[in-house]
This record gives C-alpha cells, structure tokens and sequence, in this order.
C-alpha cells in the first residue's frame, strides 16, 4: 500500500523545509521509569506539529509549475490547518483553508497571522471537511486531505524514518492514533525494514474509533466521540480510509488511555521539560507509566505528536495540579 | 578580547554535540507588532538554554586526553548547572557541581536524573560559587564559570553566529543580559563583521547591576538585586568580569523591563506559541513591545535563551492571567 521507498522520497522531497527534530533520551522521565526514554519532538517542528510532513510532502509531489497552477484547499481546525498554512506561504501558493465557525480565537488569530484565506463554515469538523471536499471536487481544486491520502502517509512517515536513524537500537515505538496517518506511515517503513520493533497505537477512551474498527474488523460508521483533552486524535475515519488496513496489518498492540491520565502527563511534561505538548502526545508517555514494569532498561521511543492545547484547558489543568 | 575566529572554533567544537537552533519568524507577534521577529529558540538547545554553548566550548578546549585527567567543577543553581551537567555525562567526564541549601525541587530532580554527584552548600548562589572557586583552586579542580571566561563567552557567540547565517539581513538584534556572558560573545562576532546591526541589552529593573554598571563606568559592587522573574539574568558580575568592557565597547543601547512587562510576554508565548520561556527570555519581548513604533517593517531578532521556570511561578501567573 505504501512502501519504504515513498517514504525515503518523501523525506527527501520535505528536507530542505522542514525539521530533523531532536529525539533526546529524557532524563528524568527516564529516572521515573525506570527505562529509556527516547522523545521525539515533533511539537518543535515547523508549523507546531508532525502534520507538517504530510503537507509539505502531499504539496510537493506536483511539480513546481503544477503546484504554481493549482489552488490548494483544506479543512482542519487544529495542527493540519496550521501545517497546510506553513507550506502555501513557503512555498508561495495560492490556497484557501476552511474552519469551523466554532473555531477557537488563538487559532484564528494565528491561521489570520499567516495570511492564507479562511473561510467558517459549518457547525463542526465533519461539516467543514464534508463542505471543502464538495469544493474542491466542483472547482477542481486540489484537497490536502490531513490522513487519508498515500501521499500524507508517507510524509507523516519519515517521523519513523528519522527515529531509526537517530536511535536504531529502539525495541518499541509508541504512537498516538486518531486517523492513522502518523502510525500507519511509521508502519509501512519500522515494519518493514525492523520488524523487531514492537509498535504500539494509543488513542484516549473517549474517542476510540480505530481502536474499535480494529476489534471489529471494519471501520465502524456510528459517531462515538466524546470530548476529550485528545482533541488531536479525537473523530474517527473516513469510511474509506486507507489507514485502517495498514493498522490492522502491522500495529503490535493497542492501548486506551483515561483522561485524568492525559491531563497527568501534559503536568508532568510542563515540571520536568518546562514543555507544553497536546493532549494527543501525553497517550503515549501515560501507556508507558502504566505499563513500565513490562519495559524496564528497555529502549521506549515516544513520538510528541504536537503542542496546540487551548489556553483555557492548560490554565484549568494547571491550576487543578497545583492547588 | 574576544575575536570572532575564536567564535568561529568555537562553533566548530560544538557542532557535533549540540543544536543549531531554529530561527523562525514569528507570524503571530510579527503581526502584533508590525515588525518581522525572529525568534532563536535556545529553549529547546541541549539542556533547555543557551548555557550549553559555553559549557561545551571551554570543556572541549582540552584534548580528550587533557580532559579525561581533569575534575570539572562549576556552581549554579539553574541553566549553567544543566548544561555543565550535560556536558559531563555526553563527554564521560568526571566532576561535581555545587548548589545552593535552598535548591528547588524540580531542578534537584534533574540534576539528579543526570547522574552527575552533587554538594549542597551555602545560603545563596553568591556562596555556593565563592566555595565551589576555593575548592577547586585548593584541589585543582577545573572551573567551569558561567560567564566570566573567554572560552564561555566564544562559546556563547555561536548564537549571534548563527543567527546572522540564519537571517543575514537582520536590522537589530535584542538580548537578555546578566552576567554579561551572551551578549559580549554576540557582541565580539556582530558589531565586527556586521557593525551596521543595532545590538540592544535588557535588564529586569530589579536587578539592573550591568546597566547601573555601564551608567558609572566601572563594574557597581553593592548588592542591588531583588527578586524578579528574569532570575536567570539576576545578580550582577564578578567585579573582574571581562564582560563588562565588552558591552561598554559595544552594546548600543540598554533598556530596563518591569516585573508585569515580563510576565505578559511569558503569557503571551504560551498563547501564540504553545512554548514556555524563562523570564530572562521575556525582556527582549517586552522592550520591543515598548518600543514597537521605532522597528515598524524592520528585521528584529530576538534569542529566547532558555525555559526554567519553576511551576509554581508558571502557575501564578497563568492564573492571574486567566482570571
């Protein structure tokens, strides 16, 4: 479906715009544990998340004077918005995002700061998503979708391909999960080419679509997401998505995570690396401290996914943690 | 005193151990501010701040063999001790580092993770540093100082290095200023090769002792420091400090920022940018916002050096914020 050598070209193709981020052993986490714990900082990449790789990649696979003649849409209210934005002002292409009407002030303020057109539209992301796809298809304009898309998976991809390079004596990989794009990349090349290494997918119980459509063997259809500080994994799949045979094929185990867990971790991430990530990037750093005794002097790689968390959520968190 | 190819040497000592930080405009605060910022992001060097460059660079002036026979020692309570502590256990070298009774929690804990043996001393950092000086001139012990050594503040320089071959066409770039470390190795790279760029110093007002020093023409020996937020740029030099003549030669303006001003450029970075920063990192923030009118389309660069704070204060302030 996807194979190793679309994703070494996808890492090609993004090098010279994007980050190698760091992927550090963290100390203390490490202490805590009781095992090795690699981190890799995707909440440092450009745009503030992994979903940078995907754009970027999906965008450049059409060719400079392709890319100059198309008029590139999305829809996303979080880190696919932002990563889309980053790579038409990079790469100076026109474009236009759609956004919930809903959407919350910091990211309108920062999607208004790029310059890149917006339009609200739509009571919730699905609506958005549903609306930019039946524009895009009558105008024939081009959809970066944010997963289900050969292309984004490979970009999203090279997050494997790099952890490799940086540590290859890793034993196991732990990936949060919301429509598969991140850990079906990561997939189709660890896999592959070091199937030793135990992955491991993570999504929170209140929005656990991949995690049941793998229990039943087919991507279920019926909504059961509720809120959660997840946000970034949270809603499910396209009916169609391809992501889901490759989770089914290849991902070793798979883990649901609690809320008050989450909200641990984002605390813990703040005392011990002065850090804030998203509630998607605690799943796997909660899946770890639960399941520490089965990892001791183990090397645990951990993907930080990305670091949008609304204001409000991290002041209620903080202030709960320290009173 | 410093020249710029000791600056250049030093760059290439730390190369391989360290990150060329990103340094990225800031859509967001470009926007607020009607400039273009760019934000070098030495919160996220090895160790959590800029430290790292100068540590690095005077441990790696000795041989590996030189060095392996020596016992490094230094005193900090905060950045410098991280990065002396990184620096020991990525090189494998044998020392100890002397902290303040009063240490808090958090920074025990860390440096404790690393592994690297540890005293407890003194009332404040001004004891712990004049003890850890006599013991290692009783034991000859290699002193690592935070900024009154040639070799830190070349190491230091590699940030100003950077960022000019980040971002050539810089108009002016602003820096936070305690010992006096960064901003001389800045200083002794920029205002050679590039004099036409405009090098401003900030101060919190409650520990002013470079600025009040510049003011008398000579290094101010009583204790003016009070508690601030900035508490990595708090409580003055040595009174040999070879940073002092350099900012007198070349720093083209000072400024002075108060303790609310600090505060909201934390809030401020947590809101637009997901990324938590010392108080130290705050002040160039806030004298650019002061002073906004004065860069209108203008290049500014801003290093954000590093990220400790502790969570309590973290807490306090986001609290007040969002209240």
């Amino acid at each position: 479906m996807i194979d190793s050598n679309q994703i070494r070209d996808a890492a090609d193709r993004i090098r010279q715009y994007l980050y190698r981020t760091p992927c550090e052993i963290s100390p203390v986490i490490s202490h805590q544990l009781g095992c090795n714990v690699f981190l890799k900082f995707e909440n440092q990449q450009v745009s503030g998340s992994f979903k940078a790789r995907g754009a970027f990649n999906k965008i450049l696979t059409y060719g400079k004077e392709e890319r100059d003649d198309r008029f590139f849409v999305a829809a996303s209210t979080g880190n696919h918005a932002a990563a889309f934005c980053s790579a038409l002002i990079t790469l100076n292409l026109t474009g236009r995002v759609y956004l919930p009407e809903n959407v919350g002030d910091s990211k309108l303020e920062y999607i208004k700061s790029t310059g890149v057109p917006l339009e609200l539209f739509g009571k919730n992301s699905l609506h958005t998503e549903v609306y930019c796809r039946k524009i895009a298809e009558e105008n024939e304009y081009t959809l970066v979708h944010p997963y289900n898309d050969p292309q984004i998976i490979a970009g999203q991809g090279t997050v494997g391909l790099e952890f490799i390079e940086q540590h290859p004596d890793l034993d196991v990989l732990i990936v949060p999960v919301g429509g598969g794009g991140l850990i079906a990349g990561i997939a189709a090349f660890l896999k592959i080419l070091h199937p030793r290494i135990r992955l491991i997918g993570c999504q929170p119980v209140q929005s656990p679509e991949m995690v049941r459509s793998i229990e039943q063997g087919h991507i279920i259809e019926e909504d059961i997401s509720k809120p959660t500080l997840s946000d970034g994994t949270a809603g499910g799949m396209e009916p169609s998505s391809i992501t889901f045979e490759i989770c089914q094929q290849y991902v070793d185990e798979w883990a649901l995570i609690e809320e008050d867990e989450i909200a641990f971790e984002i605390i813990n991430m703040i005392q011990t690396h002065q850090m804030i990530i998203e509630g998607a990037a605690a799943l796997p750093l909660a899946y770890l401290r639960k399941n520490a005794s089965r990892y001791q002097q183990k090397n645990v790689g951990i993907v930080l996914t990305g670091k949008r968390i609304s204001f409000q959520k991290l002041n209620d968190l903080l202030h709960t943690a320290g009173s």
